[in-house]
């Protein structure tokens, strides 16, 4: 089923070291304003670089070689860019250099659907047989912080726990660059394209076993091993949080996926239950992926379904209790107790003392007893209640009755909400969702930088941020499903 | 059923002018921090206003009266700001002042689920029978361009076409509030709360006939008169698109909906057949409502389901198809001229000449033939494809390349996808659903202000433009929605 090749050098243990951690990497086909070549020359796989183009003597202040057979050292891994139908021919000097992997940039291979390039892709198949490993065609490759081979040149270098197999390099190219704004750290992040070689089930056993990962997201379009691949997926999802999409679970989009990596695609339904078998977690978008990934980054797992919303908006709580419903949790009463200490602190009128808890004047109180933080304590405490939504979407109303006040009344108030939580994830061991609605069209830049400063300090002490309720709701419904499954009958 | 003054009031045709266009405007509890007060003095409306309260002589600069008895004019409309258990003897003295119609902007009656509350209430229902109207309680009112009326002081004041009825005030707000970063403009917009008196019906009916209003958004938690709001709703729905959220469809919404609004509920099913069965689309977040209003602003009706995606990422194009797909339109295949054409035009490596069409070279094409604008326009004239969705995430990709002349190459691109999208909206009679990727927290101020940028250029020419392709996909459905029920069988 796999290579020879392939078989020896996976029995050797280093075939991952030669991807993630090269000692020497070549591009072929590096030019000054190309994606990759960008990418490596900013960071320190600079030091092991070597770049590779008749066209150049000197690309981005490197040494640009004619041919990979000039280059004196060894090579483990190239990046191809060369254009399709000269690739077998670069793909043979690899194999004469002794090159242990090759990455096929390079697109236009059997997705493009004509004949000729189907052809092409088989030739280099069975040109790589036992002899070089391949990444690809049709792939943006590897970005791994620790070694510093990077997809795209704004992705953060400190390394994270975070794993990425993706088909699409869309995908692995948006996580790159997202990681900052999401606060995302990653360990190893690879799109391999139509995989004629190394496959997601490659990929999956090694990140299964890898200690620098301990969250996976996995893009799929197809398989030709559906058997590997659920024996991969079951070993990883069973070790970790496996967070799944499968492009192509209709019929057209099936058929976009064909002309995107050329994958068998397969039933929607048979791909439902494989993921829901072997414990992966299948979101719907590239958001909720991101949006579940930063949720298992840093919280406790919820010992139950049930979570309380604290809000400030009546007719948003009674939609997002809804939401909560839908999402497969729940949004409960609260337990007498807490009920009775929430009423000593929130007046009645215009706010709602049940869960959600909507109650607008609690961002007015800063003094030392029935604040901010009190409330989100006595909520976290509540034995009815497994998990938090903290919701924020007040600042404009604070603004207007508050004045030029506003800003360091709001430095107080974030001092609080942080207490609030960081007591409801320590002490009581239950995860928080933040949402600090912010649409991101808004040009009221007062109220953009009040957000900006509040998803700072939250993403600092590490809780998940999101830009609305249904973003937290979601991303909160899969940690309860993760937790649940893992949960002693 | 209703009021004796009511249905004299509603015969002699003036009642929705002494609410929308009152020639004078009492509020009562009037302060200098207030919402309510905050947002009328700084409009036209400010020349018909008093204000009341006997703890000021003057506040924001406008002479404040002792009480209603103590103003000289004639008072059609007042809003009521005082605390709940002085309301009655508030009414009272508006009786007396002969006032039209009383806005009970005040929380704290039924919905706090106090027996004494409930009670108070009803007392409120007993004084106004056949004298006064009533809005509210627990409400924001009403915002009306025309006459300066506002629930929030950073609302536009150009008229728009509009019309908002909402039993949550946070609805109401966040449309007035969100009103410049949408580019919606409204007719007519009421909240009105508990509803006691002037109820979802009322307001239905009077948009419905109303001729500045071209579309109604409704955001409704229950009804005390089922058969009315259906009558209304069918009138509403026939002539205009109604938009519709139910809020409180589960159980624990129901109650939250309750603590809310103190809302006769009822099952979801009902609520789900109601809107189906008059003609209302039925949405389920406030964020898609808004995304839907703006599709219908503007936008031709599409004459089926067929939908062409342009974008420029495989791994998303696959994941949006599926997503149309689920939302109930189509992602045909072109026509074979269509293919033919853009064959001429796009490189075949590294995209996909299909729908979606996946093809980031265009991006980079701005000669005279084969830009973006051909692209567009003949994708459009395709006899297959109903509607479209553009789709710009390619900014970031643009700088990569481009370094600084990216300012430059993006204002010609811009110009170019106008004027591809007009040729459309025009020509091709075809509706186009503008996406512009931003992440709400972005810090990657470059590729913020380029999306900004697009944004209000589109605006400025009336396309809907969405932060991401899912909330243009669902926004665009809901067109496909309303306009195939009105098609010729």
């Amino acid at each position: 089923m796999r290579t020879n090749g392939g078989r020896i050098m996976k029995k050797d243990g280093r075939l991952f070291d030669y991807i993630f951690n090269p000692s020497s990497l070549a591009i072929i086909g590096a030019s000054p304003h190309d994606l990759a070549t960008l990418a490596q020359v900013s960071t320190k796989i600079r030091d092991r670089l070597f770049l590779v183009n008749p066209k150049y003597t000197e690309v981005r202040g490197q040494k640009c070689y004619p041919s990979i057979s000039d280059v004196e050292s060894e090579i483990d891994y190239v990046l191809l860019l060369v254009s399709a139908p000269v690739v077998p021919q670069v793909l043979e000097e690899c194999i004469q250099k002794g090159v242990k992997v090759a990455q096929i940039y390079t697109a236009g291979f059997s997705e493009t659907g004509f004949p000729e390039r189907i052809e092409l892709e088989k030739r280099l198949k069975q040109m790589a047989n036992g002899k070089i490993r391949i990444i690809g065609p049709n792939c943006l490759g590897v970005y791994c912080p620790r070694s510093g081979l990077s997809i795209v040149p704004e992705a953060p270098m400190e390394e994270g726990h975070v794993g990425v197999v993706a088909q699409s390099g869309s995908v692995a190219e948006s996580f790159s660059y997202f990681a900052n704004t999401k606060n995302l750290r990653f360990s190893k992040v690879v799109s391999y394209g139509n995989g004629i070689d190394l496959d997601a089930p490659d990929f999956l056993e090694y990140l299964a076993d890898d200690p620098d990962t301990k969250i996976i997201a996995f893009y799929i379009e197809g398989t030709r091993n559906a058997a590997r691949l659920k024996m991969a997926l079951t070993k990883a999802a069973k070790e970790k949080p496996v967070i799944a999409i499968k492009g192509g679970m209709t019929e057209q989009g099936m058929r976009a996926a064909v002309s995107h990596t050329a994958a068998m695609t397969g039933a929607p339904h048979i791909w439902k239950s494989l993921f829901q078998q072997t414990g992966a977690l299948q979101v719907e978008s590239f958001d909720e992926m991101v949006n579940t990934v930063m949720a298992f980054d840093g919280s406790p797992l919820p010992s139950g379904k049930a979570v309380s919303i604290i809000t400030n908006s009546g007719g948003f709580s009674v939609i997002q209790t809804d939401f909560c419903l839908k999402a497969g949790i729940e949004v409960p009463r609260f337990s007498w107790e807490t009920i009775e200490a929430l009423g000593k602190w929130v007046p009645l009128a215009g706010t709602s003392i049940g869960n959600p808890l909507d109650a607008w004047p609690i961002y007015y109180n800063v003094s030392c007893s029935g604040n901010l933080a009190d409330i989100i304590k006595v909520v976290s405490s509540d034995r009815n209640i497994h998990s938090l939504v903290f919701h924020f979407d007040q600042f404009r109303y604070l603004r207007r009755a508050l004045g030029q006040a506003v800003e360091a009344h709001m430095k107080i108030l974030i001092d609080l909400m942080l207490e609030g939580c960081q007591h409801a994830r320590q002490k009581e061991k239950k995860p928080v969702m933040v949402s600090i609605s912010l649409d991101p069209y808004l040009e009221d830049e007062a109220d953009r930088n009040c957000s900006l400063m509040m998803k700072r300090a939250f993403m600092a002490k590490r809780f998940p941020v999101y830009a609305n309720l249904d973003a937290a709701i979601r991303a909160l419904s899969q940690l309860y499903r993760f937790g649940h499954r893992r949960m002693p009958e």
